[in-house]
């Protein structure tokens, strides 16, 4: 019997097939650097724990409304709001398992089969599948190098503007490449999004999980909050990845909608999840810079080891867990061309497991660096610091 | 800015309202006997709790595969298939969260735009809601009285056949009317689909919510096991409603596209709650009869108080936790043509909540009896007892 033909659109996230080589790798008695890991191997503070058990002693245990505890929705309104400098009441607010369905459900919600979107690529794989699933057409676009990291190519994104444009996926602090808007790039996504009448989806997955600086979101430029839905993921921020909470932060006719797909797809967010959810937002809030300061400095304990390694660049990402280091000219010294090749040889040779661009989308046409990407938020500095000059000392040689 | 096309298709739960009215007049200072709900007021045992504590100090708290933790899909293919009949490995188990997310899930999955696909009406709701989501054809079925209980009219099944059909949904203890399946119906169903090569969705939700008798699974029959999705959760029979675990149990081939699915629509179900799935599975199963007593006890004191009152006629289900009335000569007395009417009235003149058969799909032509939905899973022996009184006044007057 056939499957469904809308299945042949559906992508995934190849970075899974990299967990698997690295455990069998491992499996065989080698020791493995897990830089591949987009998670954290901290654990969650024992206060969000000890109010999920209220929760469940005070029977908290049964189902709950579909757009979430009303408790929850108004501390996100709040607090998401009170970071962007935006006004949001809890009926902009829908509770989600986790960041990421409100990517599939903002597709759902604003795009029509052959309508438009643009994505970035590299990117979190799911964009484009969910585009693509939903009958959409993917449009790409790109980033450029900087030498201080990364710009989006506004021109080829305005070149790709056609009357079937409906939205715009913006990520920044990018995954994979750790890439920042200057607020003039901000404010020309923004005015293209406001002249073509454009959606735009602001996932914002790691706002908070920086070192330097603070960070601006889209919805908070003039004209932007009525067009423009924020991916809030407790994941990063509290280190809740596997909680699977956040939410929707949404013009309220989209955030009904939503609401009404979560009625349908299942039913609510685990009931007493939220109220950790809560304590997390409204509660102590010690433990991030903590947590912040250990990821700042496994970061720069691997920026300065990749930085001694011949024919690799590096730039220093300000916010969230991700280096992307730019290994053209590595691979060339090691007579590598292919960069899935570089990757085995790399794990195989140190132990040293990580991901590529070829992960994060289709290469674009004309991109001739090669990238791959190092997660140091799975990983202790010592082990970083133990794998990377294992690494540093196979491209030397 | 216009949303969706597809959003004009989306049902939900119209069930949401009657919480919502019942709650409005509770407000005004009423007493309120909640019947509406189909949640348990049953805690979940302590060992299952302490199961997920325990996951997460030994660190439980980041990403799991997307298909769920192995000993998850182990143990649910050891119990699932154990009380079947049926032998299912680890590869035929999607962890999901809830028994919901397989309804969406199943028709993504097998069903084209422009197919026809059964489900039973009167119903759960998002059958119906999630078949035209996807730009199928939802063909209703019906159920018609036997003194008894409720058979299928597998006459109207057979006539309704078209070269278009693809799937059926059968839920065997069926909510809302608490319908069984005879041996011979259901083998009548089996071979339908087998003659008619097509996909069985079966909702097996109530299985072990059971008094007297032992329940069966269409996926049992011969021929039926590589063409059925058994919908599994953990809600009623472990009184987890609100932590959103169940589990799609399916031929691997699903299996395998319904995982992908995971992976781009929540990237797992909450880590620690999926060993607290195993705890229940596999670990002190004394809970679950002492619960099923207590709701046999609250069945059997609504079912006498029911009986008692004139012009109502209910049947014993012998599983699920929903009563049925006909109410149709108790609303004629009273001079009330239209259900939602008398449920309105019965709200005000005595504070019983419930829902009616329209909260279950559009009546079907001819329909003339008319019945209404009580739950007694959320309500007390003594409530229910206390209210059912005062509804039996009511009626009688």
């Amino acid at each position: 019997m056939k499957l469904a033909d809308r299945l042949e659109n559906l992508g995934t996230e190849t970075a899974f097939a990299v967990s698997l080589a690295a455990a069998e790798w491992g499996a065989k008695g080698n020791r493995i650097f897990p830089f591949h890991l987009g998670d954290l191997n901290l654990p969650t503070s024992q206060n969000i724990v000890d109010a999920m058990n209220k929760a469940i002693a005070a029977g908290k245990t049964g189902y709950c409304p579909g757009a979430g505890i009303p408790q929850l929705r108004e501390a996100l309104a709040a607090n998401v709001g009170g970071d962007r400098g935006l006004n949001f009441g809890p009926e902009n607010v829908v509770v989600q398992p986790g960041g990421k369905p409100v990517i599939t459900k903002f597709i759902q919600t604003i795009m029509n089969a052959g309508d438009e979107v643009f994505y970035p690529n590299p990117g979190y794989p799911i964009y484009e599948s969910q585009i693509e699933y939903f009958g959409g057409v993917a449009v790409p676009y790109r980033y450029v190098p900087t030498g201080t990291g990364f710009s989006i190519d506004l021109d080829q994104i305005k070149a790709s503007i056609t009357p079937k444009t409906k939205a715009i996926v913006y990520n920044d602090l990018q995954n994979p490449n750790g890439a920042e808007s200057t607020d003039a790039e901000r404010e020309a996504i923004a005015e293209i999004a406001i002249k073509n009448n454009l959606w735009v989806l602001s996932d914002e997955a790691y706002f908070e999980m920086r070192y330097e600086g603070k960070s601006k979101s889209i919805a908070a430029l003039p004209g932007m909050a009525e067009r423009t839905v924020i991916l809030y993921t407790f994941s990063k921020k509290f280190a809740m990845t596997g909680w699977r909470l956040g939410a929707a932060i949404a013009p309220k006719t989209i955030a009904d909608q939503i609401a009404k797909l979560n009625t349908n797809d299942e039913s609510c967010t685990t009931h007493f999840v939220q109220y950790a959810g809560v304590e997390a937002v409204t509660g102590d809030q010690s433990g991030i810079p903590v947590m912040l300061n250990t990821l700042k400095h496994r970061r720069d304990v691997a920026l300065e080891l990749l930085r001694q390694m011949p024919g690799v660049q590096v730039h220093t990402p300000e916010a969230g867990f991700y280096l992307f280091p730019d290994v053209t000219e590595a691979m060339a010294n090691k007579g590598i061309t292919d960069l899935a090749d570089f990757a085995t040889q790399a794990l195989h040779a140190t132990g040293v497991s990580f991901t590529t661009r070829r992960h994060f989308g289709r290469p674009q046409p004309g991109e001739k660096e090669q990238y791959i990407r190092l997660a140091f938020s799975g990983i202790d500095a010592s082990d970083i610091s133990d794998g990377l000059k294992l690494m540093g000392e196979w491209i030397a040689n």
